[in-house]
């Protein structure tokens, strides 16, 4: 099967979903290898670079894409399965930035507080020991952290003619900052527009659920994925498959709103695998969920709800299409 | 020390945090065998009782205490250590509510639907193999969980005079729902009245993070569990000690509240362990936390904050209670 | 009739809705003339006077009462009717308080911000022009507001055991904050307990809807009211009455949960007196309604729906209650 | 001075803010006479017309524009005044939409309810007397209502490349459904794109403040404006200025992040045209600002901040270009 590399320009870069002409087409069951800016579009690089001087709000967490999938049309399902996240550089970066986050008032939750004090935390990455290290500005505290590399945007362009900045999570992806979104997962994607247009960017070596001051351990990613097409079958919202989970993603706020939008995804996807009443899967998800935060920061709140395979009968979700992709 | 066994009669149960009189008091360092009703009162037995015929409002979620602990003053923490949870009854018992639950109208999120269906699951447990047994109300899909015995009610008497159903969770603790108060657990609770009158209920052989239509496995239980007291120290916000874990919890409305009451109570436990500035601890809690939604259907949501112990500098919280409790 | 005059000692002052013995008994149809103290308990009383070295935390919104009205059973309605309130000071007071307030962080909204300068303004309120003067703390600006005296604080004790703080709006009443409880209004409540026992205070010169800060021209006042009993017909949230419109106060968090509970409150009451079908009513409040905010700095936080009766058929709520008050 | 008048084609009708070439440039000054569909596209005309079967999602409230104005660059200030609003038909239309509204579950309010029922509501328009007669579908309920012609939208491109659908309120001013926007009242927009690119549309021959059931009584309109530009000044969010009130208009979620956009954007302006303090600002909007809600309903909520002139000292806005357009 075709294998494709791609390392943009930085003109190539794609700053939005929607409203971006293709960087190439790709046919379904393409291997890629793709290379990701980090969210500061490289801007950031030791302690003294701040936000505010170094960033142009207007470019930053710039995306590699959009791809055209052949042959996907609205209606239909991308599946992107996520073969190797492979940190591209050997320092990452997070930040707080003035008027964002979730602890501090923003442009949304106004308030009449000045800013918090602007920090930037360089993390080095070892290679080997695949772990980054927290340094604080403000004390001698340090500690070696493992890495744990996820892409926090994955998506396709939106419906309805909307073009949307790589902020925003929404039900075409985007912008969604979850742990889940790691080398081994599947994501499942409903298809808006003909060819679908995905993009992914946003690299994290590590980050909290939450993400609380808005930005993760940021860097680089060298991406290794699977591009497949499932005919039909468009999930409502974002869902993910791990080996051992299944995972909805809900994303708006409230952030109740968010978990509201997983759990009844989640609903949907148990009566589409077991025929299972909406009311039975009322009373699985509520016994049987995990529920973790993802980002109580960006335009949307975004809200995982989990569900262990082993904890469920057999079942294939999308015709085994995520056990396909980890052996292929 | 002392060893104390107290199962309370129907008419001994407490449906409030204050405003009820202590049933004993203890010594700190008592080790105490305490019988739990379950949320029902007992009154849901057969997939034929519903709520709505057998509940009274007023009567519900019942408390086996309160308890005074000896030498307790306002400012001071109180620690419960659980040692052991163990269902006291062959099955446990869910159901919907009509207007209660995370994915319905409610008295709150008022809207003009009437209400979804009532049903009633009744979830044989096997000590043997400790699981429960889900089958489903219209269809014939059954499965076996592990049961994860847990309290959702944990608290003691609120400040100002207030008197609060045992339905609510707040500071002082209440019906927090979340699946982290378990055996080997410590909780730490600020006193807020002399003798702190702490009670525990709502036993749950297994529940989802969101307990999303209101209610877990509920079910009697048999708890045991070690009284100590902290002079001063007290939190201001419920804390938990695992083993593993540290853990804080928040509980307001809307949920991104009860996220970030959590996420600054971590960040001034970190500035008490290591000395942390409390924008180096906002980094860690952004790289670290894990961030589990506990409850989405109580009178506050509650939304749990969780930090690895093997990931932080060994350091002892209250001067290594968890420990000492965990061996004593 | 009779007529009742009161003026509670400071020892005699309530803190709470609830868990307080009745100063007195009332027979319905009586007139009372009742003094109410401000929320600040009387201690600020200059710009010097700043609250967070002025208050206690547990003595704040003092409460005139709790009054025990004869006959008053749960279920029924307890209507309050505001003659008059005349302020009984020649000076209000406003001030912003640390971590309190609507463009602050709170201890609800949990960020990392220090606390906003504390302020203090002193109102001089003219009795012949009625008005208040309000003087800018850091310029010289300086302008007359008309006074438009209204009560912040009207309650009832609540059901279920409960105990409330006087800062609480919730379905008993208590500290909505709507400058709609003014003279010439009639409030109706429903009755939880035996005797009802109401509460007033919270005295406000003037106050613009939401309270932003937190705190209105707060000042001492002189209320005369009317009380009455209804038997039966208890409204599940406040209502209010006044000569133009029929008013409902919904109270929650976040803000739009309060919004729809006090529009479902009203679509009630219009099937209540038009027969009219919930969809219909629904359609009425959707092309009619205003929607001032009354507070979103309580504990719950308070939104007020108002038809125009000049755009309703005539009726008769309560049987004409409120007019029956007007001209008694 | 230029007037221009312009009635759209369906094929000229504009679905998005931004995204779409302007149709025509006009110069500051110009007075235009424009022709607005109404929300449903003229596509709901009878009671048996119902929006799921008559509607296409991807075709609803479509604007009138968009406008090139001429010598607009980002940062400028769109001033439009609104000289009339007439009823461009002798009915309006209001409808429940399933899964749409304030008072059922939404897509994002995600919950396990079916719709509710979904009903049209035909409104006859009497140009004589001004008014609307609502008739109750399922009794004899029928009243007449006094016409208040409103634009739900009124908007210029949207910054950082994006496209929005004409249903979301923003930052851009869109679909903010405030009966503020009327004849007499001038909107101050922040120009983001060059040339402003405004549209408006989403006629409302009367709304409710919160515009429950998520329609107001929808209606083609006539629309005449005047169009100015301010060099410079751009308000961060939509201001309203009319002969009585400054306004200001905040669009998001949850509610109380709308009414804190809208009372610090309103804190602003004090300081710019009285030099305040903002802290002395926080204190007037306390005490003087009304805050009727706009909409609960679209992808953002809308809040709205007044201030009466009448209690502020003169101050001219903008140079006074209100007035200017008041009396040109």
């Amino acid at each position: 099967m075709d294998t494709v590399e791609f390392t943009p320009t930085p003109e190539q870069l794609a700053w939005t979903f929607g409203g971006v002409e293709p960087i190439m087409k790709v046919k379904p069951g393409t291997t890629m290898r793709l290379w990701c800016e980090d969210a500061y579009a490289g801007r950031v690089r030791s302690p003294a670079d701040l936000p505010s001087q170094c960033i142009d709000i207007n470019q930053v967490n710039p995306q590699t894409g959009p791809f055209h999938v052949e042959g996907a049309e609205p209606g239909d399902t991308l599946a992107l399965h996520f073969v190797e996240l492979e940190p591209a550089r050997d320092w990452g970066v997070s930040t707080t930035i003035p008027f964002f986050g979730g602890l501090t008032g923003t442009d949304r939750t106004a308030l009449l507080h000045g800013a918090l004090p602007e920090v930037t935390w360089i993390y080095q990455y070892d290679s080997v020991r695949q772990s980054v290290t927290f340094e604080a500005a403000r004390s001698d505290f340090r500690v070696d952290w493992p890495a744990e590399p996820m892409l926090g945007t994955v998506g396709v362009a939106p419906p309805a003619r909307e073009v949307r900045s790589s902020l925003v999570p929404e039900r075409f992806g985007g912008n969604m900052d979850t742990p889940e979104l790691k080398a081994g997962a599947t994501c499942y994607l409903g298809v808006n527009v003909p060819g679908a247009l995905f993009s992914i960017g946003d690299g994290h070596y590590r980050q909290g659920e939450g993400e609380a001051c808005g930005t993760a351990v940021e860097g680089a990613m060298n991406v290794t994925l699977i591009v497949e097409l499932i005919k039909g079958g468009a999930p409502l919202w974002p869902r993910i498959e791990q080996d051992d989970w299944l995972i909805a993603v809900g994303s708006s706020r409230p952030l109740e709103d968010a978990w509201r939008i997983a759990q009844v995804e989640m609903i949907t996807w148990l009566a589409e695998l077991y025929g299972l009443d909406r009311m039975d899967g009322y009373q699985v998800v509520s016994q049987l969920a995990k529920a973790p935060i993802a980002n109580v920061v960006d335009a949307n709140y975004s809200s995982v709800v989990k569900l262990p395979k082993a904890l469920l009968p057999a079942a294939s979700a999308y015709d085994g299409m995520h056990r396909h992709l980890r052996t292929s």
